[in-house]
């Protein structure tokens, strides 16, 4: 049997994902109570938003603004999706931590989200690395393959390209890559076959799992990913999000209950579930009208959960 | 890596674990409906019903009518639960293909649910071995071992004592075991740990996982089963049920989000997933007051989901 990491992060991505997909605008008070209250509650990695036009997604108009509040945090590792060159450049002058350029590995998903092939996206991340590089920034650059296991719009999407673009993005300048199961179409078998394949391409480099929970195999999805080596999963609290060009689309994997099964697991991540719970709950009030997910927020931590689970000093592995 | 089984058995419980935890008493004629249309689906075990005094359990009180129609249909494995000798003594008189006897591996949660102890219930299967061996009766008998992974009562329950319960029950003429999850406080790696071992003792005795989905967690324990070799789980069609012992139960593995899991492994269930999501939707127009749990039914099947998967032949293994 295939061992198990010590240690896994929990990219908080609810910031982002979530917020872009619900029509509720969250002020950016709440945002910033969000941002504060995951990290004492022992998230070391948050995507707090994206540079994208604020006409595309007032949601996410902020992020500037949650940039500059989070990086106040001591040892946060602060993250922005950005779709293009420009993007790049708010997020470099923000002097976000890390910047994450979406690609679509199905061509017709890519041309219909992103208006661009593949390969234009691939092409835009060597300009945004060399701009990276002349300004002398810090800001990791990570290319994120969506769609990865198929897509609502052309069906079939070959593991093979997926693997192609992925070391494309690496031969383009990305300094970490991740796959994305962006319509949960994947299911553990098929992410232990591509995520091991994944990491022979990329080793290290392979930074983060990304499975939305739209039929419900988000969890065993990262259980396979975990025993493939990968120890990095992105979530959002109560499950908010999934793509919108996912039909029906039922959430995200939740932080909570990911953290949950790690922690059940001896997987250590820093999260204090209590206190995550606590949050879940605010942020619940705040998204009322909103749909939420998840399954722990309901039942509770077991009476066996062992209190020194509860809270560990963050083991969350420098970038 | 492990392999996988090539091919796996869904025990639809939701007429009996299902049925008996909501309010809702489904009327003989839609339970016969219900069985009639999952074996048209491709579905080759059911647990019908349970039989308990009808003033305890009045939703399951025409177990013995359900019992005689399933055996109507060819290759239909047949399966009752029964809570002590003189139920055993009825399933074996319907002549029930297999009867489960449930024991609790923790003591408090057997005392309050039961009102045994695990070594009494042992004892007592001891005693139903020997009359369906008097009887002449091909009646299986199942020892289902619940709260394995802990309980709400007592919280922590200790895997040895799990183990020495199942070495217990074959020693006592069980012709099989099963590890249940009662309350939803496993998780994969526990999962996995367990399974192993209780494989090591039991071998191909070793019936059946059955799994809450109480914190997100039933198809990912499924999957860290399914490496240990064991190709059985019970599910319930919507996720109906759960003990009602866990307080905020959030009901069963599904039996459609199961069959589209496996499905996607490559391992065949013989379920017709278009056929069993429809029945599935019956059933919630019959269960319209109850709350109803499971992904795959709102999404639906993804645009890549292989035609051929949709139905093969059973390939349930014979008992």
């Amino acid at each position: 049997m295939p061992s198990f990491p010590s240690n896994a992060v929990i990219r908080e991505v609810g910031l982002r994902d979530g917020l872009q997909s619900i029509p509720t605008i969250l002020p950016t008070a709440h945002k910033m109570e969000w941002i504060k209250d995951a990290y004492a509650a022992g998230q070391r990695d948050i995507e707090v938003g994206s540079f994208v036009p604020a006409k595309l997604l007032p949601q996410l108009a902020d992020t500037a603004e949650l940039v500059a509040f989070a990086k106040t945090l001591p040892g946060l590792v602060v993250s922005v999706l950005v779709p293009n060159l420009k993007g790049a450049e708010r997020a470099i002058e923000s002097q976000a931590d890390l910047l994450l350029v979406p690609l679509s590995a199905s061509h017709a998903h890519s041309l219909a989200n992103l208006r661009k092939t593949p390969d234009e996206v691939i092409a835009e991340v060597g300009r945004i690395r060399a701009t990276r590089d002349a300004s002398g920034s810090k800001t990791l650059i990570e290319g994120g393959i969506g769609t990865a296991f198929g897509c609502t719009l052309q069906g079939v999407v070959d593991q093979a390209e997926v693997l192609r673009c992925m070391q494309a993005l690496l031969d383009a300048g990305a300094d970490r890559v991740s796959i994305a199961d962006t319509v949960g179409y994947g299911g553990p078998a098929a992410v232990r076959e591509l995520f091991g394949r994944a990491r022979q391409i990329a080793g290290d480099k392979f930074w983060c799992g990304h499975f939305h929970d739209t039929r419900g195999l988000a969890l065993a999805n990262v259980y396979a990913a975990l025993e493939t080596g990968v120890a990095r999963f992105d979530a959002t609290l109560a499950g908010i999000g999934g793509c919108p060009h996912a039909p029906g689309a039922s959430g995200n994997a939740a932080s909570e209950d990911l953290a949950f099964m790690l922690a059940g697991m001896g997987i250590s991540t820093g999260i204090d579930l209590p206190r995550l719970l606590a949050l879940r709950a605010k942020v619940a009030r705040w998204l009322s009208n909103e749909t939420l997910h998840g399954a722990l927020w309901l039942a509770g931590l077991p009476k066996n959960f062992p209190a020194e689970l509860a809270f560990s000093p963050s083991t969350s592995t420098p970038l």
